[in-house]
């Protein structure tokens, strides 16, 4: 099928996690995710309160710690250390962004990197770096990686798309996502020849145009269009952007201009239903990871 | 000049790393290396007395601890959190390989990442992933750039050859090297558009050809020859072989064909005398800055 549907593949990962869940619970293990929420931002309490739904589904316990957007970051750190030493929580998100009074990279670092279910602490990329891992998807891992380059790989590899030997074209080098995205693709095991470029490349066109499997995640609506893209290409559109009209009930649309590339295109995410389930799906995985580490099945 | 020399660039970074001792040295500060030597292998010792050389010349002063091969894992992450908590010594060198029953993953990750003047510590690494940083070069960074690759980006930035906006082609994915340097080039203030291949790329030529600057961290010897180089490309050489004959005057050979690519290309590093020397530089500029940032100027 030419459209490829996440929301489908994130509800198979959480049936999946769910029946996981259900032989943890028999040995009496209860995988624990602690959301910590800061300040009253409508856009973070969705995303946290989805977050929320998914744990509910797959039998995750979901503990929300519900702070005031004016606590000092030493309060704060305080939660997380707090959080840090309770062994029952074996997850822990820091929903950001946080307050501008607050550093959030001295946030990030003090969570404990075992319990970083968001990969986003610079030991864990670090590791991701050194590519001292197993491979991504499979139960055994020695770090976390971040969830949405994770949902990436799991739709590429559950819609059955190759990716060793293919060239992949990442347009964007945002920390979350295209950076630690180009690196994954890139590992040995994975073994995707990777093109990094971003809003001071050159010529873009030309090079998204070489493309097998060209995955947006610049940031700009709409920005991929039929001249960006080969033939038959598989496209990935991570571009998660709010419409300009400032009503509560926000359009979502992607980087890519989905009717303009699709009749081009062998394959083709939609936004949304595309890859924003999937992040949800995999910091499910990984809180259930993180679980399993410290009780082995 | 087409041949780019790293004997000469080197030797520049090394006098102003001198001048800037001497004034360190004027408030009583002196830049300290520990460098940990386990067993005996030939190459190690060669390379911790190029180190040594070049400390001396700079006026860093150089704690060599030499250790036994049978030296325990344990034994050895003693001596590690010894020097960690020395706060007389400013960097910490643990001389790669270490013997097959010591993990050097659990050596590199025990170094303080501030004394990592190394640039391999996981946690420096996942910070460059992370981009937030200063730039590459300057004086004030918050973390370490791993010295081959830092020193491939003075090469380029002391020879005047534009970064920005190129496309800049890495030929290996290692961890030491491309992988950090593929980082490097594509972040903010780089803004090259990057891309990494490997020995399981496919049409590995075609890519090469596209590259402004093409960088061969391979492991291969003479692997690039003309053909996979563009007319008027900049070529840097990162490979460091030894020839296969197996005499103790060891020559040494580069991933690329020299004399084969010479007559098209813009610029080139040569094998030895490129890169190589360019290493040691930037592992004496990384301890000077790990003192400066304990002792400011």
């Amino acid at each position: 099928m030419k459209k490829i549907s996440g929301t489908h593949i994130s509800n198979t990962i959480i049936e999946e996690l769910r029946l996981e869940v259900l032989a943890l619970k028999e040995k009496n293990i209860i995988p624990t995710l602690a959301v910590v929420l800061v300040g009253d931002d409508p856009a973070s309490k969705i995303y946290v309160n989805n977050k929320k739904k998914a744990c509910a589904k797959i039998g995750i316990k979901s503990e929300e710690i519900i702070l005031s957007a004016d606590i000092s970051q030493q309060e704060l750190l305080n939660v997380i250390d707090k959080l840090n030493n309770d062994i029952s929580v074996h997850g822990i998100l820091c929903q950001l962004p946080l307050p501008s009074h607050i550093n959030e990279k001295i946030i990030v670092e003090r969570i404990d990197p075992n319990k970083d279910i968001d990969g986003i602490h610079p030991l864990n990329l670090g590791r991701l770096c050194m590519g001292n891992a197993g491979t991504p998807g499979t139960p055994i891992q020695s770090f976390f990686y971040p969830c949405t380059p994770l949902g990436v790989l799991e739709i590429l590899k559950r819609s059955n798309i190759k990716i060793a030997g293919s060239h992949i074209v990442v347009v964007g080098r945002g920390p979350t996502i295209g950076r630690p995205l180009s690196i994954m693709l890139s590992l040995k095991g994975m073994d995707a020849t990777v093109t990094i470029c971003h809003s001071k490349s050159a010529n873009i066109k030309e090079i998204t145009k070489m493309a097998d499997i060209l995955i947006a995640a610049i940031g700009v609506p709409k920005f991929i269009t039929r001249d960006f893209v080969k033939e038959g290409a598989v496209v990935i559109d991570v571009g998660i952007n709010r419409s300009s009209d400032n009503r509560s009930n926000d359009k979502i649309v992607g980087d890519v201009d989905y009717d303009d590339v699709y009749e081009k295109v062998s394959a083709i995410t939609p936004v949304p239903g595309g890859v924003g389930p999937m992040t949800v799906a995999m910091l499910m995985y990984n809180t259930v990871r993180a679980c399993e580490k410290k009780f082995p099945l």
